[in-house]
């Protein structure tokens, strides 16, 4: 049930005539007021699995490998060596990914990582289809759909690569937009997807967007799509979406470098001992292989070999991943239940309703977005960050925040979205008299 | 027991008078011929520790952990964060890091990818002491001691860092000549070490020579000493030599920041599931976390805790390595027995007799090692790159090669010696004749 206090804002800020403003910002003021006596401290700011979806994954801590460390092609998952990861654990991958296991490396526990050394390595020296470094390319740029992931904005900050915003639509970026700054521009060399349930609006990309993505004209040779697939089969619907292969349409069109594929276990099994993944072409692997063994003798092999034998099959990731939305699903839906009713007839409030992932984009009054932050910060919750969402951390409109709904437990949760709408409507009424 | 045929080529090579050449190549040419007929087929190339070895740890992998997954400071082993890794395992490894706990960094698996990142973040954005990064320094330069290990130098080649050699004398790298150059030349931004049991001489640091390297002048107000520490509770004598704490001997000579250290878990428990640190002044080690931060969003912190449970204590862990000891040590004395008695007398030959570590360094007639390397690849044993001890692969005196005996079976590894030996002795008596 929503707090008797958030219906009465709710009913006021439904009236939006000029002569009960007054009465309304009262009432938020007493809202306020309240929540500030509640000696609230709650950080809902990142998008955590629980500790009951981490317990789902229990018998992985505890599986005994004793039995068998020797992989079917007789590596020893204990020794050094396989700098690609072990067959059993790409095999695995292989269907989520699109793309043959001998073209997918497992290696470390974080994807971002993967990413992150992609990037090093393209800067420092070029990826297969051209010999310029990116770091000699003079403004080499990444498309970056916004909003979208703070981190992969980090990573262009990091290498000094330039940033150019795309706006993301129902379907996927604006590929209006995209195809005409590749077709035209020579520098810009990468663009970041998440492609489905994306980070922060929950967009799963449509088969057109993916064609267009596969098939356009670049004027870089070199252009690489750094395709992010973090929630391949993380539904919050009953039903998982289906993604077009990426990789097959790159090669259809005769593109087969393009792309590169990121997965990774951390949201299926335990995100501080995953495995991550990229997939790509022959080509590509080849390339991030003679670079990444420069830097180390080769990957954790026996967390791949645990994560394989808990992980066992596709059916059986697919049934874990509905472990997982049963626990997820009533947290997004509190979300929307809250703020519909707080803020449902709000013309200046919207968000969205993600059919998978971990986030709710929630698009706010221009100009109020840090002020909510701010506001929620003095009420002892930390649940965003104005402008994360955006390159270089800024938000030109200060109207988009992050919700992350996964982590607290059901009351705390509760108890963060009340002092959030309440935020909210103190802002919106702020900023209108 | 030596082959007969090795007695009487060693025989032959005691008398080096002219007129026994002939008579001795062609003892070497009938062992040859026979070695060439045993369809032998061996790699002993790296240093990997033996299946009996990793054996050792098997406890390791069964560890059930379900009991207690929350660190002593509430840490969830199982989720994200904690990029530093948990304390846990940073208090037990403090001891042979010679660094504070909440100085040192456990991250990934690979001692090598923190190294390999931290020359990275320099190239890039300099190191503290420095605005400059060392892609922006004309010549940026490390002395490289030789013989060395060659995934130093491949990093310095990978990031374009020049390679400047000096020798390795009995305990420790030519000072005089480290010391000269460091003064003069602030182009020189680092210098890469092995200080116990080093890789492949196994050289121990003396005092003198650690209190040098702490101390000097440095040109260069960012110099660092790259402190690969990962022999350094790996004795083959029965008792472990003791090193000189870096780190307490540059803050003693105000220089807290020159130095980083590195270790891993690898050769005591699993190489292919190890753990990593780094450990340095707080300044660096925030300076590496920050740029961290943006790779990945933290280590595999349940294998760090699957580590703790299993090494327990810093006796715990001298125990284990010396079970590791009582395996590898046989190895070592077959490697001297079979060569002193085949190539004792050879006033061309010469190995070293390390007190630890993973290797021996053999030195042969300027010359002839590349010349050794074919012929024994010819008779089925892969067991050295000539030059790969040196920067760019390259021995301009042909006349160093690495051996390392732990991986095979004794059987193997006797057939293997033999093989290389006869190889030394027919690549010498082609050289002299």
């Amino acid at each position: 049930m929503v707090h008797p206090d958030l219906m009465k804002v709710s009913n006021l800020l439904v009236n939006s005539a000029d002569k009960v403003l007054l009465a309304r910002n009262e009432a938020i003021d007493e809202a306020w007021q309240q929540i500030l006596q509640d000696n609230i401290s709650i950080n809902i700011e990142r998008g955590i699995p629980s500790p009951a979806q981490l317990a789902l994954s229990q018998p992985l801590l505890d599986a005994p490998l004793s039995g068998g460390y020797i992989d079917v092609d007789g590596t020893d998952s204990r020794n050094y060596g396989q700098q690609q990861g072990l067959p059993i654990i790409r095999e695995l991958f292989s269907p989520f990914m699109g793309v043959p296991a001998d073209q997918i490396v497992a290696h470390g526990s974080s994807s971002l990582g993967l990413m992150y050394d992609t990037v090093s390595w393209a800067v420092r020296h070029g990826v297969p289809g051209s010999d310029t470094p990116w770091s000699k390319v003079k403004d080499a740029t990444f498309i970056c759909i916004i909003p979208g992931y703070d981190r992969h904005f980090a990573i262009c900050e990091e290498f000094g690569l330039n940033m150019i915003v795309v706006p993301m639509l129902d379907d996927g970026p604006d590929m209006v937009a995209v195809e005409n700054i590749c077709r035209q521009y020579p520098n810009i060399k990468g663009i970041w997807c998440v492609p489905k349930y994306s980070n922060p609006t929950g967009t799963v990309y449509s088969d057109k967007v993916i064609e267009a993505l596969a098939s356009m004209e670049t004027a870089a040779p070199d252009f690489r799509i750094f395709w992010d697939n973090a929630y391949c089969v993380h539904p919050l619907a009953e039903n998982d979406r289906e993604l077009a292969s990426i990789y097959d349409a790159c090669v259809r069109h005769g593109n087969p470098d393009r792309v590169l594929i990121y997965s990774s276990t951390s949201k299926m099994t335990l995100p501080g001992a995953g495995v991550a993944f990229m997939g790509a072409s022959a080509t590509n692997t080849a390339w991030w292989l003679r670079h990444a063994t420069v830097r180390s003798v080769g990957p954790d092999k026996v967390n791949q070999l645990r994560q394989a034998r808990f992980l066992k099959s596709p059916e059986n990731i697919r049934a874990l991943m509905e472990q997982h939305r049963q626990l997820l699903k009533p947290k997004f839906e509190l979300v929307n239940t809250i703020f519909s009713e707080v803020l449902g007839c709000q013309q200046h409030v919207s968000w969205t309703r993600p059919e998978g992932g971990y986030f709710i984009s929630l698009h706010v009054l221009p100009g109020t977005a840090s002020r909510i932050v701010q506001l929620a910060a003095e009420a002892g919750v930390r649940f965003a960050r104005s402008g994360s969402c955006y390159p270089y951390g800024r938000d030109i409109n200060d109207a988009q925040l992050r919700i992350a709904p996964s982590w607290p437990e059901t009351e705390q949760l509760r108890l963060a979205l009340r002092v959030i709408a309440i935020c909210i409507a103190k802002a919106t009424a702020e900023k209108l008299l």
